[in-house]
């Protein structure tokens, strides 16, 4: 088994509205950012796992969105980035 | 200008404590879930914004993170990703 980063985004589907969002860009002109069409908040999951591949890691992470992480009504998920991590040090003899 | 969409990551500073995230993992085995060590939750900011070019929808980006999305004293953030969006289509004559 190899250990393995998985970054999984959440976010509010097209359509469904965002008011954190909204009141996040309508503050921005008053910090003087000017030009910020439209801010969506949404989540932003890192997981470490184990798994015998990354197609398999990739499919857990998947599988864990759908399963608990995204509202299946509001939200859509999609897994951003899969990377290898070194293996966890081996846990030392006890002092 | 160009219009531009940036998915700004806002994460937890490593070694700071994840309570929502160590709930999610614990939850974990009981939905069949093996193998998944960690669950880091954060924010994933998705801002449509008008630029000149690239690096300066990211600087922007960056500079929006840094006023007003993440905690500096507990935060990290991170741009992700920056895409040229096509340009919003022109308002057409009222009806």
């Amino acid at each position: 088994m190899s250990r393995f980063g998985v970054l999984v985004e959440v976010r509010l589907r097209p359509g469904i509205a965002d008011p954190a969002g909204s009141t996040v860009a309508r503050a921005l002109p008053a910090l003087g950012f000017e030009g910020v069409e439209g801010v969506r908040l949404g989540k932003a999951v890192r997981l470490t796992l184990e798994a015998p591949d990354e197609p398999t890691a990739r499919r857990t992470a998947e599988a864990v969105a759908a399963r608990l992480l995204a509202n299946a009504v509001m939200e859509d998920y999609e897994v951003l980035a899969v990377e290898a991590l070194p293996n966890a040090p081996e846990e030392g003899p006890r002092p």
